[in-house]
């Protein structure tokens, strides 16, 4: 694997089928983000989520309606291929998953890409975190939450957060290191007891994979992107485009840009 | 009780005698400072100290030998006088305490004027926070624990830590607060479990006043400023002045300029 070419040479590749599957560990520095694509009259309600729920979704680039570029995040962008894998919905249901959605594109469909926790991750892993997940080499481990989204028009939902364990200083400095990142999760929202925030079971997460908690390390909850495709299979819109688990957009934006000091 | 004159003009009150007792509510929004006083040869060493463990132990200010004068803290500051009350100490012992120190004074004395918690408890209270030594109008709660502070000199010893509890949104909130101000102990140094840090009841506080802890609430720890007056104790110097617990300097700057952003 060359996880040394730059974004642009990583999204022509992906675009010409020339790098298929996942792009963790590609490009690494440059924010890497999820993507939801919506016909115009639901990407303003979609929108107005995001807006009134930045913590679990927030936007970091949208397009224009029918365009596939956002040239704020990536050169020459062109969304219809230059993610390795889409999943296309109707009514809330996957019914297909291709490398290409040239097929499916339409005037009216608007892209937003959000922030994902690759991004304050890596700050953590450059202080000398450990974070478990990537140690392990498994996903991150997800939950469903009973802390209530604000809902806006047909979206609603609960939070899913992610966990991460750590030892209580490491968990205070993971505080300082997120919150210079607030466009890609931010802070975290809880630490420390599960049942708190709903969750029963802290081995068994609704998504990603457990993690070994060790003694004396407290879990550590930081608002999800898998927020907003949640709030997405609930309000069932008749057509939508996602990236597929791990297969995001490579951006030209350093991580370090998103931080705010 | 006048809360609204100056810090220069309580300092007058103070010098007066007009003003005797507690410092703590006077003159809100300003900085109001731990005291200690050594005789030069031992200075050295306790400045060491500090620098060394800036957490418990951060010097906001120092004065030349034998100068009752620190103008950068205090315009026109007498420190013979301009403090409540004061304890003299030989070998580590009190031998008196004072409200004034003029006949004490010799030529080779160092003063020293360190930051403490009031400082950010005045953020965490405008942001919403619910201190609860405050609500409770009792002492903070403080702690010897297992942590050690790094030696310098004849100084030494572990960290001692004030405790307020939070539940664990607001802990979070907190830890984000208190970054900000570094220069007065900055963030926790721990939450969670307190026999992690070699405290065995957190309901017996070595220092200060037990507070209620509710369900679901976190302990939240801040390295304390009586750490240096434990290192003092056990150094024993032969001579050394501190201000009597509550009657602290009140200086000219404003809390939020300690802020670093």
């Amino acid at each position: 694997m060359n996880a040394e070419i730059t974004p642009v040479e990583l999204r022509h590749r992906i675009r010409s089928g020339e790098h298929t599957g996942n792009t963790s560990g590609f490009c690494p520095g440059f924010v890497q983000c999820n993507m939801v694509i919506l016909p115009k009259d639901w990407a303003n309600e979609f929108l107005q989520f995001c807006q009134k729920n930045p913590k679990p979704c927030p936007v970091l680039g949208m397009s224009d309606a029918g365009s596939w570029e956002i040239p704020e995040l990536a050169a020459g962008l062109d969304v219809r291929s230059d993610l390795p894998s889409y999943k296309i919905f109707e009514n809330g249901e996957v019914v297909n998953e291709v490398t290409d959605v040239s097929e499916y594109w339409r005037d009216d469909l608007v892209t937003f890409m959000l922030g994902c926790s690759f991004s304050f991750e890596e700050p953590l892993i450059d202080d000398g975190l450990e974070v478990r997940n990537v140690t392990e080499e498994c996903n991150v481990p997800m939950y469903r939450t009973n802390i209530p989204c604000r809902s806006a028009g047909r979206f609603d939902g609960t939070m899913v957060v992610s966990m991460r364990p750590f030892l209580a200083a490491d968990a205070i400095r993971a505080v300082q290191i997120c919150t210079r990142f607030p466009s890609v999760h931010g802070a975290p929202v809880h630490l420390g007891d599960p049942s708190l925030i709903g969750i029963n079971d802290i081995n068994n997460p609704e998504f990603g994979d457990a993690v070994t908690i060790h003694e004396n390390e407290l879990p550590v909850f930081w608002a999800c992107g898998v927020t907003p495709q949640v709030a997405l299979e609930q309000a069932k819109p008749p057509f939508c485009i996602t990236h597929s688990p791990g297969c995001m957009l490579v951006t030209d934006i350093q991580n370090s840009k998103l931080a705010v000091m």
